[in-house]
């Protein structure tokens, strides 16, 4: 992730929307999400993602995948899962993960 | 917009996706960024958005509609394409838009 937002792709492809409010215990969190960014890295078909998080408040990610396969690759990781407990047991007070297939995207940057 | 991420919907339905990057200059965007916010409130159809911002760095915006109707109404607003025109030419270093249909999704919340 940097400071450019991820570029628009060649549709069709995935975004998943991950929107979150986090509990006071984060506790082990920011290790296992360093270690999530990294792993997604070896998804076949992943693209990229964004992240931004009001302080104090709602954070929002989307990554996107190339294709289904792709989606349930990521799904199904066993390492992704347990860290997927762990943000029910004690990271996340609320949450939404949106999966939706891109039709149509643009990129502006200022010239 | 609330603290708590809006909520899943039935889908099919449409999340757009609008990934940002600010200049310096953004004389006018908090009062147009405010009315852009209540504007669409008025299309039938218009579900929600959530909306993060790093300090200082990427915001991301995801507005969620019902529908291809819904869309296009919001796509062609005069006021709406007005401020878009703005956003260009001052507001925005560079941004990404995604249009995409929401297959599944989900909403976790702790009892």
């Amino acid at each position: 992730m940097s400071d450019a937002p991820v570029e628009a792709f060649e549709p069709p492809y995935y975004a998943v929307v991950f929107t979150t409010v986090r509990t006071d215990d984060q506790s082990g969190y920011r290790e296992t999400n360093a270690r999530m960014e990294e792993l997604v890295k070896d998804v076949p078909g992943y693209l990229g993602m964004d992240h931004a998080q009001n302080p104090g408040g709602l954070g929002i990610t989307v990554a996107y995948f190339r294709d289904e396969d792709a989606l349930m690759r990521w799904r199904t990781d066993l390492e992704h899962r347990a860290a997927q407990k762990r943000g029910r047991d004690s990271w996340y007070q609320s949450y939404t993960l949106h999966v939706a297939k891109v039709e149509r995207s643009h990129t502006f940057t200022r010239s």
